[in-house]
């Protein structure tokens, strides 16, 4: 059971007038409850060649390696964002170079972007979030224990542009049952 | 005041612990509603060079062009949306070609993208969305009768990488003090 944001009442499952898919509705004052999907928003922060990665220190994956990501935000673009979360995970001021990576993962209903980033200097620490945070050379990424597979893929992206000698925007999808091979 | 849709308990403003932002929190069940930007997915459709446009057949902006778009959903991805959006506002097929802009609009909470699509044939007609559904030659865009300040955006992009020769992608901002000028 649930409940109308706006005055308490239970609400019910129906297709709305004009629209062709169930919402939540409550009977009461009519007030329809949309759920879409939300953004993650992050950075892949490079500094003299080598990428910022962050311990995760709170679930989920606690103890696994990420990039910077995090929800984006009401009143924020995502470039913010990014930049807001690569600060609250990593200690670290970076500035967006370009978008890099957009993945959908329509399963949790939520897009994955990723920046190219680059911090501003040598100054990171571990934070509430991150156990630990540190510099990684390309052959030094710890893929076996990478948080998430939007990570793993948009990492996998980078190398791969940088042996091309041409780095592109990349989109992509995560399906269910690649999660168990991430 | 607001109410938990999880019990139906009058929510309160509270900062959660680990947050750093004030949340609706539930008293009684401790639910916590996060509420994010929503992302608006769509296409620029092409069709032997002529761009398609919607008229709106409903608020907000009735009777103004537009690129086909509308809210992503869950259990899709952004380019799944961006077509069935296109399908149901001009009742024309497309396959998606790149994404080509993307831009933030953080004082209404939104994202909006828009991917460079082919029709995939002379077919398209009116809906319950859009009055009217027309192809238009680049010269032929009515620039003041558009819907968006994003629909306007990417068509002056689309029109502007078409002068340099090389479609790219695009990422802007829209600020509230833009609109008068949309």
């Amino acid at each position: 059971m649930r409940y109308c944001r706006e005055c308490g009442h239970p609400v019910e499952m129906v297709i709305p007038a004009g629209d062709n898919r169930e919402r939540e509705v409550c009977p009461q004052c009519h007030h329809i409850e949309y759920d879409n999907p939300r953004m993650i928003t992050g950075t892949l922060p490079l500094y003299k060649g080598k990428i910022l990665l962050c311990k995760r220190n709170i679930e989920p994956r606690l103890g696994f390696w990420t990039l910077p990501a995090g929800f984006m935000e009401n009143q924020e673009t995502s470039s913010q964002g990014a930049l807001r979360e690569t600060l609250e995970e990593s200690g670290s001021v970076a500035v967006c170079k370009q978008l890099f990576s957009m993945i959908s993962i329509p399963h949790i209903n939520q897009v994955h972007i990723f920046y190219l980033a680059e911090l501003q200097k040598d100054d990171f620490h571990a934070t509430e979030e991150s156990s630990e945070v540190a510099l990684f050379a390309l052959d030094e990424i710890p893929w076996d224990e990478l948080a998430f597979s939007s990570v793993s893929k948009t990492l996998k992206f980078y190398l791969e542009d940088l042996k091309k000698g041409q780095l592109e925007f990349h989109e992509d999808t995560i399906k269910i049952n690649q999660l168990s091979a991430q």
